[in-house]
């Protein structure tokens, strides 16, 4: 009986949203796949439109490789009793681990892309803790977002011997306000809603000057904005806050 | 009178050392540059060798492009009495600015590499602060050490809301062991002679068991060993401990 070769699991960062920061490796293994898969919310997948990730990458696809949407189907963390957002992302994460997996099975090579580095932060970890038993994998680590923003903002993020803490504007806020109390340089991801939560706490640490508001790093539109003039409920999930260490003369 | 129109500072990440870890952009605008730059060490520039960013990306280069080293004056922050680390640092990067500017002025780009990013630890960062002010410059970010490290651990960092600590070696015991304890997930950096510290405050905390330790990582020596099996005074400055976030069910 033959028996066929199991494809491999491929982890790939496609970098903070330049097509161009995407590394030579991410694009040799991308293009090498059978397969690729990709994280959609369902209002853009409803639309036949693919996810960040995907935009920032399909201009590199030929025809001949199979896009596989991976559809969230849920949009918020919060919902209504009785569904738990844990246990609706853990069956959906289940769902896509199968389909994955019968690729794999199959001899086909899947690459699932991500936005900047698939294990900072990225949605492809809970696949890659469902299959990287069974499976051949490789990760690619990318240009992560918070390197972007940096890039963009012109502001060197940690000098010499600092320490900077990453956050998420999820955090209660005495949490937050504890660990920026303590930070030397931070960034503070997954702002969105948390937007006027995060810059109240910064305003009351009186760190607020040194913080700068970048939405969609490196991407066509970007946008840099003081941050009080930021509108609160117009932030985007992807928008940042970026506190850079002191400078130090070097 | 004609006037040169000056030339760009590029500074560029050039990855955590696999050289197909540079990004396009990286590679696009380094081949570009009439000169690059690079820091080296005094041992290796009297051997003639670049330093590790450079060997990184030399393949790429081509004959008709100036290579400017950049040679570190010390090789340890403890310097005997009168001299001070930040006194002969700071002259060093001075006279690197000027040694650069005079290229800018000459109508020249200046592509100055960094292994990782630029803007995370990089030495780059000091010429940033010194000459952007006066000429037109462009940051590329890089994949940072950190998540190269993750990657060929091929253990995800962060998951979903957890707070991460990039944290030195270098920092005094009681305040490692601070920021360690309210960690969530942390990597330290710059271990070499800060090893056997480290790994006691780790022990003390009782994480030891969670953290991973790394040599240069993605790049062909790389070694991946057991904390209790490292020779503290072998471990070179280009290693790391990467202690993940616990995993999240997703």
């Amino acid at each position: 009986m033959m028996t066929v070769q199991k494809g491999r699991l491929l982890g790939i960062g496609v970098g903070p949203g330049d097509p161009e920061l995407i590394t030579l490796k991410a694009l040799r293994l991308l293009q090498s796949a059978a397969v690729v898969g990709y994280f959609v919310a369902k209002a853009k997948a409803n639309k036949g439109q693919g996810g960040n990730a995907f935009g920032i990458i399909e201009a590199h696809l030929t025809d001949a490789q199979q896009r596989l949407p991976l559809v969230y189907p849920v949009t918020t963390e919060k919902l209504a009793a009785p569904l738990s957002y844990e246990d609706v992302i853990s069956d959906f994460y289940d769902t896509c681990a199968v389909q994955i997996a019968s690729r794999l099975d199959a001899g086909q090579d899947v690459a699932v892309i991500c936005e900047g580095d698939p294990f900072f932060y990225g949605s492809y970890m809970y696949l890659h803790d469902r299959l990287a038993g069974q499976y051949e994998v490789e990760v690619v680590p990318g240009v992560c977002s918070m390197l972007g923003c940096a890039s963009v903002l012109g502001t060197p993020l940690v000098y010499r011997n600092q320490s900077l803490s990453v956050l998420s504007g999820v955090l209660p806020e005495d949490e937050l306000k504890q660990r920026l109390h303590s930070a030397e340089a931070a960034v503070i991801m997954k702002l969105g809603r948390n937007f006027e939560k995060v810059r109240r706490v910064l305003q009351e640490l009186g760190i607020d000057d040194r913080a700068h508001y970048v939405e969609r790093a490196t991407m066509g539109n970007q946008r840099i904005v003081p941050l009080d003039e930021v509108e609160p409920m117009s932030s985007p999930y992807f928008s940042m806050i970026v506190i850079p260490g002191e400078k130090w003369r070097g």
